[in-house]
């Protein structure tokens, strides 16, 4: 919360109030774009629901308009705000900015409407930006590197689980038939994959002595087999201890830099 | 269990009664407390079934009225023992010592009642003083410090959990439409959720064979972060050992003592 | 699998087959108890189908017959063979044992009958004397300690969980009111266990926007608090080391003997 | 990616290209069969759902031929290229890969067809040749070495939970009768199967109090101890550090060989 520096030029300070969290001004600006990504969500999901859209469509399309504008003024402030735009623009958080004001913009030109909504849900993704605030960054980033310490044990089991589901999902499809809606191979496979998970809609469900009997055998299974992702999370997390700061970096916008870091380690300039 | 000593003030001796339960009384008081609140909990409960509120509905307001009354005096007897009463009062337990017995009185005024009922069942609330008996108490502590933790590990967790299930509930929203229940955002959502986490009521589930395909990806999804914080917990519960008495400030009430602590670590009172 | 010793008196040698599974018999017998069980535990389930009871009636009478008379002789040669039969009969096995042939002798005297098949099924537990055999002693005495070892902080986490059936369920109770099934507390709670544990039946669901927004939350929460037990169990299996023998003793027939242990450590006998 | 050395001889060029996966056509051949047995996999798929058969179906066999054709090239290539083709064909995957092929010619003869699908789908097992894919080897065998050393403690827990869940599906059918679907212990067990591990379809749910209450305490039990397989991987996990290669033995076609080892560990062949 230390006063801006007099030295700095807009852009250095427009960078600092929108992708750093370590000033005030840019900790505000944190939590009112979080508000305002929350609200046009909730306008999105209400938007949904006939009884909602038939009374206050045109109320809920205005405070649509509102947030797309907003969204897009910060946009371009974001370009302006980095040395090198094309940086940002093609980073991951560049594009997600970018869809989140594209499909209001769309549908001023088309009817078709309905799938931009899920685009437009999207925005949500931008609220991880949060996680440059305070204390949650070390926690995120924590749990970020244990997930890619041990993301090939987590492939190998999942596709382990997989073709677990696709062999005992065929197997059910012959013992069942098609009479309690084991109707194809497909479809045992999606009974299969919400047994094994424990999900269990029961929307199918075995009918036969020997298929409950199998059923059983493929519960206790995924009921054994749910220790293994988790014993390999914990160990990661155990050894996963990052050290890590909110800064970005004002040339190429990438973050991830030490509590001690006087440049810049992806492009040499100074933060 | 060593004899009172015969220095004790009536205040001192209700205090190590009703506050601490290193002493027989303590202990006494405890279990007593326990059984009326668990009877209590019983008598609301019984009250809900439509039977047999017709037949036993007048033994069961008595029943109730013993309870509050009995309650009232507990209540008025813990602010007389401790030595600052305002700190007891506006403490955790003190709110909810007076939720305890408040819904009866008020129940005499008003006819509202259905939403005094919620409040009564936070009685329940009151049997984590028996966390204060013997050797519950460190493992409750242990059980509480490692949570507190890993709080900000949690919260990102669950706040991607309810990421991941608004984004992937407006799509299959988009993807099932509403003949298979799906018919608004916020009702894809929560079956999002359901699905996420594994509980799978199966009043809303995919009819669609792609929106059947999506599902199953979704559950290995859920049956894979489930994973997450149960490594968090894992790993912070190997770091957490708490060595705590059962010890209460006899000025502030406040506890979490070291076993040689002298004096209380908040207000400087003697112990 | 050294032959057994010819100083050996009946009683030891009976000893020795029966209790112990470290000879080659004491090991065949135990192979064929288990087998015993098992096959009456069958039994007992084809009499509960109508369809094999009416065809079958007769040939699972008399096999129930010749597993019972089986039984009764292994439960009177038990009783020969320990030094001190009282502490055998008054063990859980001991108790476990004569449960295990009480019903049918019974049966003959009552009509009732129903009750008796429950009891009848406790043979199984008999099963966990294979536990004896070989390496699964030391792994499942791995298990147990561990269990052991976290039993406060497991009680202490389902309390809680408990509780927080219990006041959600009363919140839910009046949230849905009686349309969508949640026709009492008790009721109430059920669903919230149900919920809260993610098994999920769909038998009772939320009706309401409001009700299933708050059966979101609960599912987040039971989602999320499915990590402690894990945590607990993996931080306490990580310290139980266990190393005992499948010895018992041939005066107490207590067992647990460390592997170098001459004599019993509960009564001093020589092993 | 070295080049392969002039001086090796076909069979040993093939034996590196079918078997390893350190050269570029190792690596190549691997990518190349992985997608054909997917694809094979898809066509066993969509010949169980109905209208596809009818539409696509000549196609379909075609497919399903040119797959055969190639795996069995494939299967005498493997034949031909190790030394002691006895030990291949008797080897796990030597058995799998040859009912690869077998259902497709069998089919041939009768026209019984049902049961060699589920065999057809056993192609899938092939994929985890792809285990041997770089990094993914390592993490794999992490997994299994994990799995192996926690076999004995897994057994005994399925082993308790098969247990219980009789003993308490026993239990249930004496509390709730026929009318809510209990009709049969089996059918009882299989309930209290799909409850203990939270699967929970709901097509056979408690209706009277007693059995909702009773079902509730089994609900909470499985919660409590689903942590038991997780914390018994999470330990074993910690502890198995592998270190192999992707080597394959020329001669006896075993892996599992050390990074510096130069000859195979089980025949004494230089690998």
């Amino acid at each position: 919360m230390r006063p801006p520096l007099p030295k700095q030029t807009l852009q250095e300070r427009l960078h600092e109030i929108i992708f750093e969290a370590d000033t005030f001004w840019g900790k505000f600006f944190d939590v009112a774009l979080l508000l305002l990504i929350l609200m046009s969500i909730a306008v999105v999901m209400l938007e949904s629901i006939t009884d909602v859209a038939l009374h206050y469509g045109v109320w809920l399309k205005t405070l649509e308009w509102v947030f797309t504008i907003l969204f897009t003024i910060e946009y371009f402030a974001r370009i302006y705000a980095v040395k090198r735009p094309i940086h940002y623009i093609y980073s991951f958080f560049g594009i997600v900015d970018l869809l989140a004001i594209l499909p209001t913009y769309i549908g001023l030109l088309t009817t078709g409407g309905h799938a931009l909504t899920v685009i437009r849900a999207l925005r949500l993704v931008r609220v991880f930006r949060i996680f440059k605030l305070g204390r949650y960054l070390g926690e995120g980033r924590v749990l970020i590197v244990a997930l890619i310490a041990s993301r090939f044990k987590i492939t190998v089991f999942l596709l382990t689980v997989l073709s677990l589901s696709i062999i005992l999902g065929t197997l059910m499809y012959l013992i069942e038939g098609s009479e309690s809606g084991f109707t194809s191979i497909p479809r045992s496979i999606y009974w299969s994959i919400v047994t094994l998970t424990t999900v269990g809609y029961g929307d199918i469900a075995p009918q036969t002595s020997f298929g409950q009997f199998v059923a059983s055998l493929i519960m206790i299974l995924g009921y054994g087999i749910i220790a293994v992702p988790t014993g390999i999370v914990s160990v990661e997390l155990a050894n996963a201890h990052a050290n890590v700061t909110t800064k970005a970096c004002p040339n190429c916008s990438r973050e991830g830099h030490d509590q001690d870091a006087k440049f810049c380690k992806y492009c040499g300039e100074e933060l």
